[in-house]
This record gives structure tokens, C-alpha cells and sequence, in this order.
């Protein structure tokens, strides 16, 4: 680019819009590369791996002031008809390593290899997600061994790597040392290293080598929850995910919800080394049913990203996690954590390298640092909410101007534990629940029968799959339309009035329950479990309201539901019954697991981890027991709703009949789906 | 430094003559770091570690224009009173982290902390070795959790190792995330850290950590020979060698020498693995030797340095040495090598650091790049041969200007094997000879015995020890004895007129052979023994003459034996022989393990790394047996001596009566006992 002139060719590559001019004759790999616009490639120029495929614009541009037509680029040449034979190049493309800029040209680095739907959200600052991972393929061909320069064949590769890749300063894992000699022979002098830099201006690291082209290279993204671990598997190469699945976490036999956990530690002496080890086998497992669906082999993953709350991601250290569950719930570490594969025993490459997303505080973990990530409140205008409920809330508020976090006692109400019918999300569960204001006779779904309770057919569906319990979702919602049916006050207390109204409405000891199914298992709503789940919701609530004070507003723009919760649950119900604060319910969103996104995004971005690093150093942490204030604003929370006029945008829902209005944002459950999918 | 003024006093230090000015109340230790002069401080200013003693020059120093006085310098302060109650502090010296500076002042930091004797040897150009370990030990005191600011632990640690000591973007070793919370609370709060960071530019990494004040960081320094494996243990914060000890190398029983070893690796499947296997066992066991005899804890070992000839160093890191067992010669890996105790089992602190010097070529290795660092015939104007003599003789040749190297395939004579009575050096082996050119009776030294054979008392003692055979040195002396009483003529035959004057030349087969000594086991020397040391003298001697043409040279201005080998002979008789080409005997010079001194700067001074790192780029490598030259200086050099009229330095010892001169040359064996020592 230094010795371009005015009359070189202009080229203008799209989306990212970067231009320069470039002597006729250079290839269009080069001139990105110049460019700083990610292409990928793995042969280095050679027209063998087939990564850099671009397409030429045709036509005049006048906005960009640039004219491409078919005589700017060259033709097709040898190289490129030989790759062409032996594999497919789509239509209009072109490998940029061969095609070599003859005139002005526009260059289209097509979407599919650059970003990956998954990872993209659209938010209010729309950005392109470049893809820039930690891990890059190097193919190079290496000098045979000279007596008369006895320098060793792994200097001879490193060499290479720097004079074909730019590679300075390599620093090698020991664990090559004993395979480079036969790779090199084995791939008759050509072989593909796997090159590893994080931070720019650190020494990169060798940590992977295959004889010959090795076009193949992939990472996880895995996120540890306290009961599912999720996993997406992903070609770091196309940035396309691959395979998704998760697991139970076999820490659940250790204690159900976290603090269980941690009590399990701190009585037992092997505690921590067998919740260590349990977590690690899962995810190794889960490794290898990603690995098994996708048809490649666990050697071929070089680089994993993994968020966690803090005790999960203490846990999967081999960190004792007794310090986060007392005052001041000290986590070990923060920050951000670079390690290897082979030091906490991941069955992926041997060199492979880890990197967990920061923690935000002692209960605000890297999950919900994955989630902002994902979510970007930091890089909007609008005031985000985001929650992530789980057996704490963890709650960030904010936009590009300032950003708080807390997490709130929500205990795990929500989740279906403390709930006498309550159960986890399984076939056989209630999920979905209306109640006829008028008559107080419900209706449900279930999971595994596809009719609801009144439509025909249901009966021989639920002999099938049993009616055993009711899970997170349907508690939220037959709260609510308790409510709404006049079954519930305001101060949460079952009507004994109803009872003559309808025999669903019983007495149950002192207090009253409802009768939400009489069959060979009664699932019964009790007072208690309503108290329950009033005290759950005050406590997301009050959280909420404190982050507000903090930051001075009384309103929010935008609201995210993080997590499996957020998923199922309909975000109307969590405006009626007050978890949320008033907000336009288009505005309104269950993002699945964002926090495994911000994983992804870690995995395929190097920029998205420094991003996270620097905002989570700027989150201001707020310690809801440390808050006066906050006792106040749960008990204030405890209503149903909190206070209706406090939200307008419920009016219609309350005051209008109320069956009309909630189907409709039921619909088919198709949205419902859809977003289980996603995760 | 910035805002000194030329009215604040100036400040010199010693020996390395770096001065500067510093404002009134800037303690001493502040200015030296300022200055990058090195004075060890682990406490960081808290006048409690006592590494940082200085000692304050009184007088008028009108070279350097400054005048120290009593009242230059802050009285001793309440800091310096307590901790002299608690440890000692020599007379005169003070803390520098406590003296102030208040008038112009000399500093002398004390050579005892600065410099190690043992390391030092004084060359043509006198360097002052500076201590700067890649292994930092810092003190600091962390800030308790605080809920309000909920950065982890580890964080706030490596804030505070920022904040105290400069070090930024600290990389964590995995191991020890489990470990900083209970650490933290174990010192209170206050905790040692251990800071690895080799090349200046690089990531600080944080390896090892202890609660409160650890004084304590050792190194060792290792030579693995493929007899004998040596080590230095080494205190990294005094630069002293607190223990050195050696051990057999026990592969010898998968073969006595190098190409046999790399045959039983090539003839059996799992002999690679349990020859690294055997050598890292024997590093273990040699370093709770040395750690025992020094009283310390191999866990407050944190860095290691190695030399090795190219097949041992292979064999160390666990690769296949086939490839060098053949042409051409293949080194796996030639640079320097950075890793971790761990990956290489080292059984030291988990977070301990490894580095191995550069090998030179495929036959030529670290081992030789150690003694090149030591000896260091780069940093000199004289033309310096460096020679270490094994089962090949790894040769150096050079001065600032150039350096060439090369080895030469002596085999394994002199060290004893191929000779009918060639041993070990052990206990009952015949070391010295001297032979009556009048009588052709020997006279001859038995390691073991105090007297020489014709002695009064040598008889008990060799009753004891038994008479078993003639090593190394012995060899090379008995063959030039017998060459200068004219038992064998110019070219290396046994001359039978001599059986006329004595029974000891007798007829032996074929040709005829000397009776050395005659009891239950005779000790012959055979006119093939004779050959064997033709033929290895000549293959060394024409490996110098080639690298002395290669640099158009006739003439070397001094010669260093390094390795036992040249511990053990007396240069004269290597002279006599013709193995070195003719030097003033004054400048030849016995070394000792220069190796393994080279690997002892490695592990005090970065910048002995750099400086090898960059001279092995430098060295040209020559390949004897590319050089069809060879073959005729082979020739050339079977003589004995090559040709007398080459050596004007021996011409008085051949044509004096040998026994005089040659009984000076071999004193009281004090000179040889010494180098013996300081091995």
C-alpha cells in the first residue's frame, strides 16, 4: 500500500467497507489482508483449502465511486479450476488468493463465512460481528534438514510460520517437542500448524500440528449452569455452529441448588474434587455427543470458552467455593482465566486452550457476563434490563453510559423447588395454565400431549405421560391468573370466599388451596405456594427497583429474560404478577441462553473478550445486603402486582377479559419453541 | 529522576559505576532501581526480607567527584533497629530500602550478593555478571475482601503486584487458582508471590505463592552428561551455589554410549520412554540430594536451567533421537526451549520454570553452547579453541569476530572404552604413568592410593584397592610416555627392538605390546590400544586444523579443555600427543564443567540467555563430514605429534629430559584435585 498511487485500482470490500488502492496484479487475499478485513485462509495462498472464497460486484457503484466489472479481476486460472475439480466452489465466487485485482472492484466477503446468525442479535447499535478467533490454521512447507545449517526441523517450522504467516517468537507447547520430527516427515515437509494468540502483542503459541492441509479446526462455547450444561460446537474456521446439545449437571446429586453445593464442600473432605471431577466428566461427555452428532473428531477442537455462575465456575476450576457462600462471598478470581485443556483435564486437543469470560461479583457470575455480552446493554442508547432467574436473579441494568449488576435472593421458587406439585420441565409436567374467570375452572397443557386439557384427545395424551407436578413456567402463570381470576387478593391470600363458588377452592389446614387437577395425582395449589412465589417475585422485584434508584430512572426501555426461565415463561405473566417493571411488551424479550452466546462470542471473537473484560471492570456492583433501602422495596414488592397503576402498559391486560388477551400472546406456542430451539 | 535538579545529591554506585542525582529523602534502593541497578529487595521497602544491604563509601572520591560522608546518609531508623534485633546485618552495611539518601554518597553493593565467584572467570574482556533472575519473589499486602468492591481475590493480589512492583497483565498459573484464597487468609493478608518473566516485553507469570514473607528461591543449574549428570543448587536471591553433586546418568545400562542409546531406541518400541524416563528419575533423585545437603525444600525450587549434548537433551524432553543417530543429523528442536517443571516431571515447585540452552548443531549441543557462554570466546579479541572431549569432541573456535564449531568423531578411546585395560576413573584405576627412557620401567599413580607405585607404602594400599585397569587420562599419558622414551616411533608402532632392553615390550600376536604392570591382573597396553588413541587424537586434531582454516588461521592464543576429560589430563600430554595444535602453555587452560557454568549464568542472568541465544544464531556450523578436507588433515594428524616442528612450545619438553620437566607439569596433583573440585 505504501508505493500505491492515485491511478492503482480502488477496492472497496463489503460489509466492513474498507478501501484502498492496490497495484494491478495483487491478489485479493493480500489486499485484505493489508486491509485488516478478515478473510481465512489455511493453505497461505495456495489454492488448496478453499477458505477464502470472496465475490465480485458487478456494475457501477456510484456511492462508493467505484466501477467493478468482469475485466477488473483476472480469470480463473490453473490453480483455481484444479480446486474447482476436486471440490465445489459455489457460483460467483472466487478464491481471493488466485484472483488477482486487474481494476476498480467491489468485493463482497460473503455473510455465511463471516458471521453466524446465532451469534448476531440485533439491538439497537447494530454491529458486525467480525470474526477474529484465538486459533488460526497455518499451512506452511518447511526446508528439509540442511547439514550445512543444522538449525532443527522445529526451527525450520517456526521459520516458516513467520516468514509465510508473520509469526514471531513463537513459543511451543511441550507436548509437540516429541511429535514435530514425525509430523514433519509424515506430511512429507508441508504440515498445518494451529497458531494461538489472544492477546495482540503476546507471543503466540504452537499448539497443535498435522502432516499436510489440515482444513479443520474447531472450538466450544459451553455454559455451566447449576442444572443443565450447555455446549455449542463450532467451526472456527466458517464460524458456523456445528452441533448443540447439553447435559444434566451430575453435580445435582451433590445438592440441588447451589448452596447445597457449597454446604456438601464444606462437610465433606472430597467435596470439592468430586463435584470437580463430576463437572468435568460431564462436560467431557457432552464433548463427545457434540463431537459424535457433527462426525468430528474431539483432537480437531482447539480452543473452549466457558461461562458459569461463580460457584460453577469455581467448581470447574478445582476452586473450593466455601469463600461465596458466607459474607463477603469473596470469589478466588474475578477476572478473566487462560488456561490449557490438559490442566483441568477437557478431553479436546492437548494443546487446546480455555478461556472463561469474567465474573461480575460473588452471585453475579460469567453467565450473566456472558449474557450482557450477548445482549450488549453497554452498547446501546436505550436503558436495558436484563434478568437471568435462577436460584438467585442475576440483574444488570443499564446502557452505554452506565452499567450496574446485582443479584437478588429469589431462592428457588422459580425453578418449581419450594412448590408443593412443583417439578422440573419434563413430560408430565403442567406447563402452561388459564383459569375461567367466571366458572374458576382451569385448563392446561402438558408437557408430552399436544392438546391443552379441554380439547379432545388430551385424556389419552395425559394416560400416556401421567400429570405428575407443575413446572417454573405454569407456577408463574397460575399465580397469575389466580389472581387475575379474583382467586388471589392483591396481598397474595387464597379467598376462602371463592370456595362457595367453586369446589376447587378448598380448605386446606388453616389456610385455603385450589384444586388445579383431581386426578391420580392431585395437584393442589397451596397458600404456601403462592407465598412463595410472592416472595421470589418481591425479591426480583425489589432488585430491580434498587439498580433503578441507583442509576435514577423509572423506567426501562428494553427488557431481556436470560435463561431456560425466561424462556418458558410468558413475559406477560411476568408483568402481571410484577417480576418485571412496566415496559412496552414488544420490548420485551426471553433471549434463551444468552449467556452461552456471549461464550460463542468469545470463542469466534478475540475483540468480544476484551469487550467483556473492559465492561465488567466497569459494571458497578451493588450488594444487596449491603442496601438499607432494599428491605423496603422488597416488601413493597410483595403486592400483586406491585402497584397496577405503576403499570400502564398492563391496564389493558387487567381491565380487558382477560382470556382473549392472554391467548393471544399464547398463539400456538410457536414463539415458545422457537426460542427453546435457539439455546 | 525526572524533576532532579543539578542542586540534588549525586549518587554513585559500585561496581557498575551507574550514577545519578536523586532529591534529599529518596532511599537508596528507590535510586537503584531507577538507576537499573540491581539490588534484591522481597519485602518491597518493608525492612524486613534484609536482601536490599548496601554499605555507604566514606571519604572524598575525587574520581568520581563525589564526597560520602556520615551525614550524607539517613541515621539507622527505627525499621533497620528491628530487624537487626531479629537477624544480624554485617558492620557498616544498611538496608536500602531504609537509608535515605541526604547528601552526595558511593554505594557499594556488596559483591557477596552481587556476583558468584564460581561463575565468574576472568576472560580477556572482564565482564561484571550481573545477578537478574528470570524468578522474582514480591511481598505485598493485599486488600481484604470488600463486598462493595467484589474483585476477587487473586485480583486484588495482582492489583497489589502492579501497584508495589510494577508487574502488569499478570498470567496466573492454573494451579494455583485453587490455592490464593487459602494462602490469603493463612499470611493475613500478606503473601509472597513468585514472578517468572524471562524475555523482558513478555507476560509476567505468577508461579508460586506463599502466606506471609518467603525469603526463600532457589534454582538449579544442571548438566546432563551422558555418564555423569551434574548439578548446581543455587540460591536466586544471594546468587550463591549453596550444593553441587553429580550422579551416573542411569540410560548407561541401555547403552555406555550415545549412538548406543539411540540404537536401543531404535531396536526397541518403549525404549525412548524409559530412557527419559530413567534421566528424569536421576534428576529427581539428584535434586533431593542437593536439596538435603543444603537443608532447603525442593518446592522453593522455581527455576531450572539445562545443557545437555543433543541426544541427552532429546532424550530429557522426551523425543526420539533416531533422526540424529543418522544424516543429516536432524535436530528436533535447535533454539532454546522454555517449559514447565510439570510437563517434564520434574519433581520441584509445581509452578517452577525450565530452560534449556540452544543446541548448536545435530552433534554439537547445548552442552557446548553452556561452555561457549562460560568461556566465551565471543566476547574476546583473542583467537580462544574450546574443546570438550567425549565420545565426540565438540570443538569451538573464534573471538568477537567469528566463531565456528564443528564435531569431531573421536570415538570413545579416550575415555577409556576400545582399550584392552581401559575403566572408569574409579577407585584401582591407573590415572598417572611416567616411563624411564633409560630403563623403559614405569612409575604410575592408582586412584585410591596416596603414593606413586615406586613410593614406600604404595603396596598396602594397592593391596586394598586392587590394580584393575588404566583410565582416560592415564591412556593419553601412558601412550605419550611411551612415545617419549621411544617405546613407539613417530607413527604409532610398538617398536620390538625395544624387547631387547626390556621384558616389558614384549611380543603380543602380530605386534608387540608393554607390560604397564604385572600383578594379579596385568595391565597391558596393546599396539591396537595405541591405534585407538591415533586414531581419536588425529580426528580431533584435524577437526581443529579444519576450523582453524576455516577462519584462515595457524595459530590459536589460547586453549580451554572443558568437561572431565579435560579436568583429568594434563594439557602437556595433550600437547605431546598432538590433540591440540601448539599454544603457550600457559594459556591452556582446564575448565572444568563449563557446561554446566553456562547453564549456572542461564539461571542468574536473563541476559546470559539472550547472549547464548543470539551467539548459537551467530556460530557457523561446520559439518565434518561434508568437508572433503577432513579425510586428508585425518591423515595428516595420525602422527605422533603431528609434526614436532609444529609445536615450538613442546620442543624444550621433547628434547629436555622428560622426567624433570614433565614432573613440574604434575606438581603435587593440588592444580588437578582443585579443578577436580570445582566441578
Amino acid at each position: 500500500m505504501n508505493d500505491a498511487s492515485q491511478t492503482d485500482p480502488l477496492v472497496l470490500f463489503m460489509p466492513s467497507g474498507k478501501r484502498g488502492r492496490f497495484p494491478v496484479g495483487t491478489t485479493v487475499l493480500d489486499a485484505a489482508r493489508e486491509l485488516g478485513v478478515y478473510v481465512e485462509s489455511v493453505c497461505g495462498g495456495r489454492a488448496t483449502c478453499g477458505r477464502c472464497q470472496i465475490e465480485v460486484q458487478q456494475g457501477s457503484f456510484a456511492k462508493h465511486k467505484i466501477v467493478s466489472s468482469n475485466d477488473h479481476i483476472s480469470p480463473v486460472g490453473a490453480k483455481e479450476k484444479r480446486y474447482a475439480e476436486v471440490r465445489t466452489i459455489p457460483d460467483g465466487r472466487r478464491l481471493s488468493c488466485s484472483a488477482q485485482i486487474l481494476g476498480d472492484l467491489v468485493i463482497d466477503v460473503p455473510q455465511d463465512t463471516v458471521v453466524n446468525a446465532q451469534v448476531i442479535r440485533k439491538s439497537a447499535s447494530t454491529r458486525l460481528f467480525t470474526r477474529d478467533p484465538a486459533v488460526q490454521l497455518c499451512y506452511v512447507e518447511v526446508d528439509e534438514p540442511d547439514m550445512h545449517k543444522p538449525l532443527g526441523d522445529l526451527d525450520r517450522l517456526n521459520l516458516m510460520l513467520e516468514k509465510d504467516w508473520g509469526w514471531e517468537n513463537i513459543l511451543v507447547a511441550q507436548h509437540l517437542l516429541p511429535q514435530v520430527q514425525g509430523i514433519l516427515r509424515k506430511g512429507n515437509w508441508g504440515v498445518t500448524a494451529a497458531i494461538h494468540r489472544d492477546l495482540e502483542g503476546s507471543r503466540p503459541n504452537l499448539i497443535a500440528l498435522w502432516p499436510g492441509l489440515h482444513n479443520e479446526a474447531y472450538g466450544i462455547a459451553c455454559d455451566i449452569g447449576s442444572t443443565t450444561i450447555a455446549m455449542h460446537l463450532v467451526s472456527l474456521l466458517s464460524g458456523r455452529v456445528i452441533a448443540s446439545s447439553g447435559a444434566p449437571n451430575p453435580q445435582i446429586r451433590f445438592g440441588e441448588d447451589l448452596m447445597s453445593r457449597v454446604s456438601y464442600v464444606m462437610m465433606n473432605p472430597d467435596g470439592r474434587e468430586a463435584m470437580t471431577k463430576a463437572v468435568r466428566q460431564a462436560i467431557n461427555e457432552l464433548t463427545a455427543k457434540v463431537c459424535a452428532e457433527a462426525g468430528i473428531d474431539a483432537n480437531d477442537i482447539l480452543d473452549a470458552t466457558f461461562v458459569a455462575n461463580p460457584i460453577m465456575h469455581h467448581l470447574f476450576l478445582g476452586i473450593d467455593p466455601t469463600e461465596l457462600g458466607q459474607a463477603p462471598f469473596a470469589l478466588a478470581v474475578s477476572g478473566e482465566v487462560h488456561t490449557w485443556s490438559r490442566e483441568i483435564d477437557l478431553a479436546i486437543n492437548h494443546g487446546a486452550r480455555v478461556y472463561l469470560l469474567p465474573c461480575i461479583a460473588g452471585h453475579v457470575g460469567a453467565d450473566a457476563a456472558g449474557a450482557t455480552l450477548s445482549e450488549g446493554p453497554h452498547r446501546q442508547d436505550k436503558m436495558m434490563l436484563m434478568v437471568d432467574v435462577g436460584t438467585n436473579a442475576e440483574i444488570v441494568l443499564g446502557n452505554q453510559n452506565r452499567v450496574v449488576a446485582a443479584s437478588s435472593p429469589t431462592g428457588p421458587a422459580f425453578e418449581g423447588a419450594e412448590i408443593s406439585c412443583g417439578q422440573r420441565a419434563a413430560p408430565g409436567a403442567i406447563e402452561r395454565v388459564r383459569i375461567d374467570p367466571a366458572t374458576l375452572e382451569p385448563r392446561f397443557k402438558v408437557i408430552g400431549v399436544d392438546q391443552w386439557s379441554d380439547e379432545p384427545g388430551f385424556a389419552e395424551g395425559a394416560d400416556k405421560v401421567g400429570i405428575t407436578g407443575i413446572c417454573g413456567s405454569a407456577i408463574i402463570e397460575v399465580v397469575a391468573e389466580m389472581y387475575l381470576s379474583g382467586i388471589i387478593s392483591t396481598d397474595g391470600v387464597v379467598d376462602g370466599a371463592m370456595a362457595e363458588r367453586s369446589p376447587r377452592v378448598f380448605a386446606n389446614g388453616r389456610t385455603f388451596s385450589y384444586l388445579l387437577h383431581d386426578g391420580a395425582q392431585k395437584i393442589i395449589v397451596t397458600q404456601n405456594d403462592v407465598r412463595a412465589i410472592q416472595l421470589a417475585k418481591a425479591a426480583l422485584y425489589a432488585g430491580i427497583k434498587l439498580l433503578m434508584e441507583k442509576l435514577g430512572i423509572d423506567h426501562v426501555d428494553t427488557i431481556r429474560f436470560a435463561g431456560a426461565f425466561g424462556s418458558f415463561i410468558d413475559p406477560k405473566y411476568a408483568m402481571v404478577l410484577g417480576l418485571i417493571p412496566d415496559c412496552d411488551l414488544s420490548e420485551v424479550k426471553a433471549v434463551g441462553n444468552a449467556a452461552g452466546d456471549g461464550a460463542l462470542m468469545c470463542l469466534l471473537n478475540r475483540a468480544s473478550r476484551r469487550e467483556i473484560e473492559d465492561t465488567v471492570k466497569r459494571i458497578e456492583k451493588i450488594e444487596t445486603a449491603l442496601e438499607p433501602h432494599f428491605q423496603q422495596l422488597f416488601i413493597d414488592a410483595m403486592a400483586l402486582p406491585n402497584k397496577v397503576d405503576a403499570f400502564p402498559q398492563l391496564s389493558n391486560v387487567v381491565t380487558l377479559p382477560e382470556r382473549k388477551v392472554l391467548a393471544e400472546a399464547d398463539g400456538d406456542g410457536g414463539g415458545r419453541r422457537r426460542r427453546r430451539n435457539r439455546e
